[in-house]
């Protein structure tokens, strides 16, 4: 079930808060990637499906520096196939004592027309990482090569990452605040729903702004509210 | 007990640190809110009188989105009671897995003329909030809303924030460092004692700036230090 | 064993990640003090051997303000002890509750020509610390004073730092990502070793931002690699 | 709504495992307190209606060791008022780093005829505790006076307790696995139901035990189970 | 590589503690599972070939009580495949806030002959589980059922427990301490060195309970040692 | 400063929870090793004047298994230099993921007439210290080798253990609940004061359980307590 293009440019202007409404409506309430934040915090949304990469705790015998000159290691080969506007998420259990990649492999992901990266670990070169385009999210920086404590294992297979389930499809939205995983069947309802609470809320901010109490506004339990809210549509275009 | 203007100004000009070196020496170790940070680090400093919202777990069946209909809802009904130039300070168990409030309601309180917003767990919106012009601080950003793991349950009684007792009326004083709860019949001697404490820091700090030893600088136990200081009060006019 | 100037020179220029790779190949897994962040991270590089402070949890008995007046008080003396160009790395048994140091010891300290000052803890006054041109490290701000929970005890001692090992004279580098400890008999050939992996590291960076992919690139296993690798050094005189 | 004996019966006899499961059809998880043991593994069940006690984190100043001295003190005072039948719970915000009570008071609650006691904090004279015919759950022992971390604030109001809500008059029921908490208004429906299940489970045990596979047996999706579990309960009169 | 039945009596005998020294000896430092424990302290031990188990966060969509009516839900297959002398060992993410299994499954388990069963998180029905005569180990007892937050996904693929990698095949031993994971294999090999390390721990003990001092005797660095090392082994037939 | 024989009679009979009290009279809150529990539940209390250990963390390449081999390793020589009637107290950074010591150091050290041993960390051979005479006190088990993460340092310096601050002679006391640390000099005003306590809050238990109320009585604020317990302790020889 591709993403549609439709669907991708309505998530680019929602937040990852709104969207954990619209699933709280639909009895979803795991699916904010919990402790987890963009190096960059002034660089642009995140919307793509997930292309997944899970790690398991290294065994030292398994793991000299050596294993990259196997091309087929995970986790270069993730980084190889991992599709244009899709977004690599790692499970890396919540640990970010050693690194779940550096800015080498985030740079080849951004080359390649990826959508964006995330870690419940941390990054390490992770000021570069900071400066590239390509959104990118984790725990904290770390420096040490993922090789000390992770082993790269599968490729694209459901995972938990940073207590969140996501399966491969599903739709990652980051903004400044964190990332959502919206599943993929549900995703282009959660758009166009996300879409006009939105324009409620920038309505209803306009109107707090301007001194209203929020009781009777938010939720829109009082009548004239909906009128208004279908005035300031027509006004502002939404 | 309402906060002195004089006093509030005092509190405008001082540190937390040193407010709470100040109830160090009066033996209250806990004041200072732990592992909040503000939203905004290039803000303003915050100086108002605690007005707090406990939050417990949420109870799936008693919390529905539904709730935010009922206008005595105690989060929507704080946020409209707290009188300006106070504080809310919200109890949410040191939980930032779910949001304590979002932009809109931080707005609100905003425009009402309330001094400031404080969770001990976190905010959605965050971005949002950081560019509101009122100080707001919390643990770390969380999308999803508050009746995921909180509900609203309490106004204005005394609770836990950051394993800090937080009593109505005590004064919140919050820096690009943190936040401090002073007892609120402390705050006057508190505010004076600390203006005091931060000329001499102030003058101490320009003389290491100049190279000299803290040995005998701070703590004065150097008599010459006293004497030095009275010359440089006068010349800075503190 | 002194910190050679051409070693130190090296280490300016070179990252943690980097140098906890070279690490790695040594069977040096626990050199990246864990948890601890530039308080300024746009400041400088920190490079510099380690002369250390060792706190235990503080007994009220011992602690009263008044300690302070004792010239020899551990804290103040390492202040006036800790060498120029060293770095000062403070035990502080990953306690971020209360504060290790503040800016009147740290702005001594950098006055003094020390290199940077690093904690497994937090400092207090920490926006000032940010401001001035010395790296500092920490775990997050803390504004109580370091008697609440600290006791200075030990100076120039072993120590554990994030869960890494210090031992005095050891050398510490730190960049926007974090700390690395460097055993001080390794430090020189850490440091040649790391400015001509920092080389290959920008050859490949270069490489992939031009589309190249990073199979047989990185690690080098495709022989052209090395070939384009010397053509690259001799074009950009590295 | 008081706890109807029958009830209070049935609940004698089932397991906290069987009550989660039943809650978890109705569509709630954070009934179970998380991280509470009993004291003494070997005693009785628990069954009785919530009575709260909720602690904030202690003032140095309004708690030395004389408030007590004070008949009106929120956790002494709770102590006498505890109803006969009646379990009490403490929201110790899960600090057990001080005691949440001592063998004294539980005595004391004992002797009225209370049917149990509940901290997500730890008890102090935990060992004597153990030996006492009541049953008692906590995180760990804590020897420290409850003062030096936690005061009694509020009786009976609406607390947390191990990340779970618990409202005055919600039943509790703990067995040698833990403690859950049931909402009021459904403890009666509860009770039958999990009076049902708990038959069931001992007809899939006692089968499971003589070879059966669990497929189609557990759950019953081969009718054949069905028929096997009506023979069963009227063999052994359940 | 199927474990060698005079492989498994040998690591019957001897404990996890020198296990985990003879892997220490080649390099393995993560293969002991962190934080489980037995539910039966006084147990047998357990040896047994890993047949693993994967979960990931539930989703609650995807987990209503309904699934387990599907015969080939990962949860259920597992148990009916698991091979009899194997120990099944379930990746649970270390969150032991819902079940990883309840006491009906484990019978099953034990009644197919399976030699052991190990989570990292915990284990419902604990109380039943602690008394059936099969070793289980796990982080602490959790009553909620599995679907609360773990969903089964993948069967006898390599996954982490405890911290530990867990390949399938890896021959898992647990005794009153705890658990240890031996790569298979290393597993003859170990279990050789580790009878040899258990005869001579126990001269040790035998001498030191007389008097003896370490030094000299533990490492043997006396050759007196190994000279009476060689009297006792012939004396007590070791 | 010796420990008196009648000190530590006193103290073998009364309480870690009675010593916590009236160390916080004298506003010593931090005394109480937090998060240890005795390996053998139903053993003696302990008493024993502090000789610690201090660890850091492991270096690798200076912690291989021969390092043993050196007479002169602090671990080792700590265990043959700790006085007979002295208490081993181990500062293990409250890291239990490997061991802090084994059976045989342990019973060589109750050999020598040693009474007891705490860490903050973890004991291996737990099973068999556990069955040992002599009190011992730990986190969990863990069987991994000291020298996976911990590396002995220093002998009989002040150090932390369990957030508590310990100094050489201190005096150590445990019981079922946990350890608490006296101050040297305090030691035998505590013990006295401790007796005393003791005698009243065994009247007061007695008083409980015969069905009389907590107010009044404890604290006797009620005149007739103090006679009561005046005759109690000529009638009970106390």
């Amino acid at each position: 079930m591709a993403l549609k293009e439709s669907t991708r440019a309505r998530l680019m202007q929602v937040s990852t808060a709104t969207l954990c409404t619209a699933l709280y409506k639909r009895g979803l309430r795991h699916q904010f990637i919990q402790d987890v934040r963009p190096l960059n915090p002034n660089g642009p949304n995140m919307v793509g499906e997930a292309f997944t990469l899970r790690y398991i705790p290294a065994r030292e015998d398994l793991n000299p520096i050596t294993v990259f000159q196997d091309r087929q290691h995970p986790q270069r080969a993730a980084i190889e196939q991992c599709p244009p506007g899709a977004v690599m998420v790692i499970d890396s259990r919540k640990d970010a004592r050693a690194a779940s990649a550096g800015s080498i492999l985030v740079t080849r992901l951004m080359v390649r027309g990826c959508a964006g990266i995330v870690t419940d670990g941390g990054f390490r070169d992770s000021p570069e990482i900071a400066e590239l385009g390509m959104p990118a999210y984790h725990q904290r920086p770390s420096a040490p090569t993922n090789l000390t404590l992770h082993q790269a294992l599968d490729i694209n297979v459901p995972i938990g990452c940073g207590d969140a389930p996501v399966f491969p499809g599903d739709v990652m939205v980051g903004d400044r605040e964190g990332v959502v995983v919206l599943p993929a069947q549900m995703a282009d309802e959660l758009a166009e729903e996300a879409v006009e609470m939105t324009a409620f809320e920038d309505f209803v901010t306009d109107e707090v702004r301007k001194g209203r109490s929020i009781l009777g506004l938010y939720p829109a339990t009082d009548p004239r509210t909906k009128d208004d809210f279908a005035v300031w549509r027509k006004a502002n275009d939404r």
